[in-house]
């Protein structure tokens, strides 16, 4: 498994200032501030996580653990920008948490200052090299995937509220993390999309191990059965989950898949059937438990009336996590007897 | 995509006097004799491929351009013993071929000897680097994909049965190889389980490019949807080949998966209609032409009426590929209209 991150955190903005680039920063200012002593921004960016400014230096000094590269560039690389401020913080001894493809180690000199301190390169991205062949033994404690029609439908957002909700309500509940901005907010987890195809399954059996019986983890799903890029990941990570429920996640008014050609769109009901009736392999008493939907893109008079309409099609709870919070999806989970669960 | 690998092939089985752990030799002497200089077996051991009886010096004389690791011990390690053979190969300018799990760069002093002698180490087993993450376009040609109710079902026979059976009847055709046994008997192809999730189904549309619109590509397949441990790799690989026709493979009488506890094998029936379903999503006119079992469990008397009862029930050729060849399936496939094909 990745080593635990070291907390807290210094989020490295540098002169990124759009925020659809920072996704990853704002995920974890928006979801873990407890984890986060500041951002390091350059002179003059004017994206705002609303956390105190620090240099590395100031870092140091506030007993910052990891600085963690926080924006995506498109290409995925390390920008060459960077290189002062992640040898400094290497050199300070402060662990450097990257996300991104491109690997730290080809940072010429930063694992050289990272072996002279003693701090740690962590690349998010890269799985654990012994991974187990998935073998579907029934695990104990119940578990929650959330799937989607497509990718970016807010599985990740979707589980963390999901699991946030169940522990306000006193439920013992763990979120489980399978992509970097998910591993760097839970500050554990396995990349499963970068995981040889041969280990997605074992990579999903070890993301959730075995728990008491009451209790419940909350994965965050990946990619859509219906995404003909993704839907191999999807897939092992279904069986490997074992899930005792599903959500499935959508954007409301999206009709084609994105990475595809002219590929449109499941419905609702299309990819409910699809993924319990591959769910049922690893665990046949599996349900669907709520629909989660992220309405933003319609007019805002439009939005609790087409929920409701989605709820009488389905008949099953569908909400807007950031409209209206999971509760509605919880209640449904909550009836999940247990003596059906865990029967296989 | 992997470097062509140079033949006629030394076919190394060191120690090996066993059948079940030299497949891959055995495989590669079956399917493309052509391919094949001789073998190289250590003294006392009886395990005869029927090929020439070759020492590394002999081989070079003869022209060898690889020597081919066709044996694969529990574990998938390089054997100690075999060390002395390969850098003795190495430096004469041999290639070394292998489809294990551990790579060739890890047997010391084999990573020089090549470099001076200019021959190439080639790990099969790893997948290319540059891949792409699938997009689902449409390609000219036609395809198809064998298929599996489990693991070791007979997909990758069944591929090149039927690929050999369509060349012998003038078909223009091409079998493509997406495990290691298979790549040494095309010599090229991608070792799809191996590959990272994101880019399963991008390396299956790399394995397949566009091609004239009466080619066939026969794509071995890989896993089974039914199958806990790899049904990724199968859903990936089913999307990206985008198989106009696919062979389910079944082994008679098994009624479990290897790999997964207590999972029972799927019918033939839900074996066909899981893989249809999923494959529409690249390929709207995929149909089912026919039934690949390996019968070799059956007593003798029974398999002819076996595959007779099967054929009723399914109502498409159900074949023994061994016992009776793959014709019955080439003369269903060959019905397959143009027109449909390819209207996406």
């Amino acid at each position: 498994m990745l080593p635990e991150l070291r907390t807290p955190y210094l989020l490295f903005l540098g002169g990124e200032s759009r925020l659809t680039f920072a996704k990853t920063a704002s995920g974890i200012a928006q979801w873990c501030p407890e984890r986060v002593a500041g951002q390091l921004r350059f002179p003059g960016n004017t994206l705002d996580l609303g956390v105190m400014d620090l240099t590395v230096a100031e870092a140091v000094d506030a007993g910052v653990g990891s600085l963690v590269i926080g924006v995506a560039p498109v290409g995925g690389a390390i920008g060459a920008e960077w290189v002062d401020v992640l040898l400094e913080a290497a050199t300070a001894g402060v662990d450097i948490v990257n996300g991104l493809h491109h690997r730290l180690e080809n940072v010429p000199g930063l694992s050289a200052a990272a072996a002279a301190s003693g701090s740690a390169l962590v690349n998010v991205r890269v799985p654990p090299l012994e991974l187990p062949v998935g073998d579907g033994r029934k695990r104990s404690g119940r578990r929650l995937l959330t799937v989607g029609t497509d990718c970016a439908a807010g599985k990740k957002y979707t589980a963390l509220s999901l699991s946030r909700a169940l522990v306000a309500r006193g439920v013992n509940a763990t979120f489980r993390a399978t992509g970097q901005t998910g591993i760097m907010i839970a500050g554990a987890g396995i990349p499963i999309d970068s995981v040889p195809g041969d280990f997605i399954s074992g990579a999903a059996e070890t993301i959730s191990p075995d728990n008491t019986p009451d209790h419940w983890d909350v994965i965050e799903g990946q990619g859509s059965l219906f995404n003909a890029s993704y839907a191999g990941v999807s897939l092992g990570l279904l069986h490997g989950s074992q899930p005792d429920a599903i959500v499935v996640c959508h954007e409301a008014g999206k009709t084609h898949i994105d990475s595809c050609h002219d590929l449109r769109l499941p419905s609702l009901a299309e990819c409910i059937d699809l993924n319990l009736a591959c769910a049922r392999l690893t665990n046949p008493s599996v349900r669907c438990v709520g629909i989660s939907i992220n309405t933003s893109g319609l007019k805002a008079s439009e939005r609790h009336a087409y929920l409701q309409r989605m709820q009488q099609d389905i008949g099953l709870p569908c909400i807007d996590p950031i409209l209206q919070g999971c509760e509605a999806i919880v209640e449904e989970l909550l009836e999940v007897p247990p003596t059906e669960v865990g029967a296989a």
